[in-house]
């Protein structure tokens, strides 16, 4: 029992720094990077972690992962904005989930003290950053993957945006 | 001030499954995925978000977000297991993190009820799960990113193993 209570025992995070971007509204966004192409914002990493910004300028591309802190409480089946089937959350990248955590590769374009400068962000306005890791293509790029229901769908991210839906 | 103040507050995740692997000690794991090829390991999904699940079996790879949850406090400079030269935290995928949180793709095999096997996963055994998405190629897959330090060091990753410098 202490166990299990353990397993689900909640984990506090703490923002490092906050996204930037043009997007100051939840509808009408891009709905991944692919349809965030050339749109610049940056990271305003808070100054206490700027040293572990040594090295970063080396790589193209970062994950960021970041809080969906306007994300409403979650749903398991959901209709993606590519979609028009209920599909199971975890099988989306929807952002009413029940740790709304999100997850974007973007290109990194300059390291400018504790402000990265960055484009293909498909991301809000002032959202909380939680962690930022270099991506690595040896690790981190499968260009096989099966995409699954979104295999018909998934190129149209480009020009999709969101809705009103996961208000 | 209270902006500043909110946007520093802390969030609150709770795990949503558990993730099982042969890896039960820190030293002696693999680093990345790359270098988990064909170790198959399970995640172990809490029975109330099962319905999430649905439509996840057509892909064949998944992002796994989870806790370090054994990891010690947090560096901002680190020597990586892929280098001998200290290197800011950022740059690297080092476990000691402000936010102490792990990325993954693994390789999903089979969808069986609540249970996820997986293959690939460079993860301790009971690490806390929070959340997973699909990984999609048209999303996530950058084959030629530039891999700033890693550049020489990211192949090793292959046979490289960890060892007591993040315990």
């Amino acid at each position: 029992m202490q166990d299990e209570k353990n397993r689900r025992a909640p984990i506090p995070y703490v923002p490092i720094g906050t996204i930037h971007t043009p997007f100051t509204d939840i509808t009408g966004m891009p709905i991944q990077p692919t349809g965030a192409r050339g749109i610049r914002g940056s990271v305003a990493i808070f100054p206490e972690y700027a040293e572990g910004l040594k090295d970063l300028a080396g790589f193209s591309h970062l994950f960021l992962i970041y809080a969906f802190h306007l994300s409403p409480p979650y749903q398991l089946t959901v209709v993606p904005f590519l979609d028009t089937t209920p599909r199971g959350l975890f099988a989306t990248r929807a952002p009413r989930r029940p740790n709304p955590i999100g997850l974007s590769v973007v290109r990194l374009i300059q390291v400018r003290g504790t402000t990265l400068v960055v484009e293909d962000a498909d991301i809000l306005d002032g959202t909380p950053l939680l962690d930022l890791k270099p991506y690595v293509p040896a690790f981190d790029s499968y260009p096989d993957a099966s995409s699954g229901w979104l295999v018909q769908n998934a190129q149209s991210a480009r020009s999709v945006r969101s809705d009103e839906r996961f208000r």
